[in-house]
């Protein structure tokens, strides 16, 4: 059924996520393969509606959980309306953040129940998981410093560090947890070095019979 | 812990939910109780800008799983921000649709799992249900014909009658199945006529044990 291959990239704000996506298509393309580039929370019309809620700093008062099914919501319509369908034409699909955005975020960070975010989750992804997620991996004291002084950082990127501190360390603990499909990145060094560790596993992935 | 009434109140569009909930309020107020009217999906700021999405005919692409999490994420932030802090209060709380929404809705109306359904509201209601629940029943060939014809009709509404058939007979079954709790009021009736067997179940509910 499935034919394509699924790559989602996780990390703390400020881990060179994006930097390293778009070397990663580039990289993808020039061996000649067909990219679907998505985000999370958004991707979608509706999804990107959903998105605006979420980060709105306007929404302080939103709840854990509310947060957490928004996440789900949006999840849902993107594995349906875009993942699922691009897979199904044999494309490779990237996605900026994926479910262990929930775990480390819903999960570490704001302490909800991993159990109760699973079951959400599994209406939400319908038996779609990444083939591979990369962990860019840096310590949020570093990475966030730069960004927490923006002006324009979201609601979330707003949060307290030790806030950022449990997502971090809960990304690691997830990548103990999955290291067949989770791989951590050392992002503390060069764009170069980092991308080429990762142009590593991309070149395993598409030859392998995976994909 | 828990000292206030929770009322929600069901049915099809055109049933004359809007213009009885208003009866009761009246009523209830006039008898000295501190009422706090709300609606579902809304109530909250966030859960007015979720209703927005929800309700815009321009989210035809929404998934009938997109659908059922916007909903629960909706009231998981109306139950932790309005409904659970007003029954600690003391107070009536009248909802314009609950959780019964979502079985007859996205359970009878779309298909859903109802096992799914009720996993993802566990943690969207936190252990909160309506005391008592008046279901206006009304067949929605008749209730609907005047609001199809309206031209403000929004997405949910404007789903084939069909759709609203097996809402309606959801609606039939979950009062069958929660007899204590769900009471349907035939609303083929005068506005008066009905508004007085309304009033007979908040005189019992106010004077009894519960409240």
């Amino acid at each position: 059924m499935k034919r394509g291959l699924f790559i989602s990239v996780e990390g703390t704000d400020g881990s060179g996520k994006t930097t390293q996506i778009e070397l990663m298509e580039k990289y993808l393309r020039t061996k000649g393969y067909d990219i679907v580039l998505t985000r999370e929370p958004g991707g979608t019309n509706i999804g990107e509606r959903i998105r605006s809620i979420l980060l709105d700093t306007s929404s302080a008062e939103m709840t854990y959980t509310a947060e957490m099914l928004l996440y789900a919501a949006a999840r849902a319509q993107l594995v349906s309306q875009v993942i699922k369908p691009s897979l199904k034409a044999g494309k490779i699909v990237i996605c900026d953040r994926f479910i262990d955005s929930s775990y480390a975020y819903q999960g570490f960070g704001r302490g909800l129940d991993m159990e109760e975010i699973a079951q959400v989750n599994r209406s939400a992804i319908d038996g779609i998981m990444p083939d591979i997620t990369f962990f860019f991996d840096i310590s949020p004291g570093d990475a966030l410093a730069r960004r927490m002084a923006s002006a324009e950082a979201d609601r979330i990127e707003k949060e307290k560090l030790d806030f950022h501190m449990r997502v971090y360390s809960g990304y690691k603990k997830l990548a103990l947890l999955y290291p067949e499909r989770i791989k951590p990145i050392d992002s503390n060094r060069s764009i170069e070095e980092v991308h080429k560790e990762v142009c590593g596993y991309l070149d395993q992935i598409t030859q392998g019979g995976a994909f």
